[in-house]
């Protein structure tokens, strides 16, 4: 399904899927809401998640926490439904536009995105850490309900 | 400006900004456009671009193929104002929303997205490499009259 890598034309104005993996075999992966067009996560895919995501229309990842290969929604219903898939100019990462069944959420703490935080920008005292702001206010689900005694797959 | 990541409880649900960066010191930014919602780019900062990124309030990124800080915008004057950043929930991805300056474009090769190419799923003879379709058909500026003979970022 991959081409090999040849040429820079070949890999950025080309039309063969030539994907570049990194020194671990994994590609970073944007996740977005087909709809809306939020963002939802980042994660990463290694050779075979990218080959069954193609395949299957659904999202596979690579799961770094658990080293093994991720079909999100397995576990909670959540499954995102690819309804376009793009590589960028030197094919090391891809773009998701998904819809997701069920409660519509990315995040295994309950929000809708991953990304439910802002960063104010602008000069600050540097001695304090920024403060983060909530976008979200409130959780979709309830993921002890959802993931039950499932290890968090946050590492410090 | 970065808290020390004592917990998950502090690195998911509190209001203290303390990123994760990898073993090579980078965290990956996603870039969309913040007015149409548009994936522009996939790149990296390390914590002193991270830093510059929070206080100038333009993307700053670290440019693993130059090895070194990255103002965006710099040599070809489509800087990015950062409108909103976002930081996920294990707080090792980060979300820039941006606004352009001049021709509003984010390629180096030229057109207005990074990932101007789709890839089709669903089933398919595997023996064949996928074939990529362009989603942007025109390139919004010139990279050989923006960037001169600077050397082509991208690697095989």
């Amino acid at each position: 399904m991959f081409a090999e890598r040849v040429s820079i034309e070949q890999v950025e104005e080309g039309h063969e899927l030539a994907p570049k993996f990194d020194a671990q075999g994994l590609i970073p992966v944007v996740t977005t809401d087909y709809d809306s067009g939020e963002l939802l996560m980042h994660g990463y895919m290694n050779r075979e998640a990218l080959q069954q995501t193609i395949e299957l229309g659904e999202a596979v990842y690579f799961s770094r926490s658990r080293n093994a290969l991720w079909h999100k929604g397995a576990t909670s219903g959540m499954v995102q439904k690819v309804r376009e898939l793009r590589i960028d100019d030197d094919q090391d990462a891809v773009w998701l536009r998904v819809q997701i069944s069920g409660r519509a959420a990315s995040c295994h703490v309950g929000y809708r995105s991953c990304f439910y935080r802002s960063v104010p920008v602008g000069p600050q005292d540097g001695s304090q850490p920024r403060q983060l702001v909530f976008e979200e206010c409130e959780k979709v689900f309830d993921p002890q309900e959802v993931y039950g005694d499932a290890p968090n797959p946050t590492k410090l």
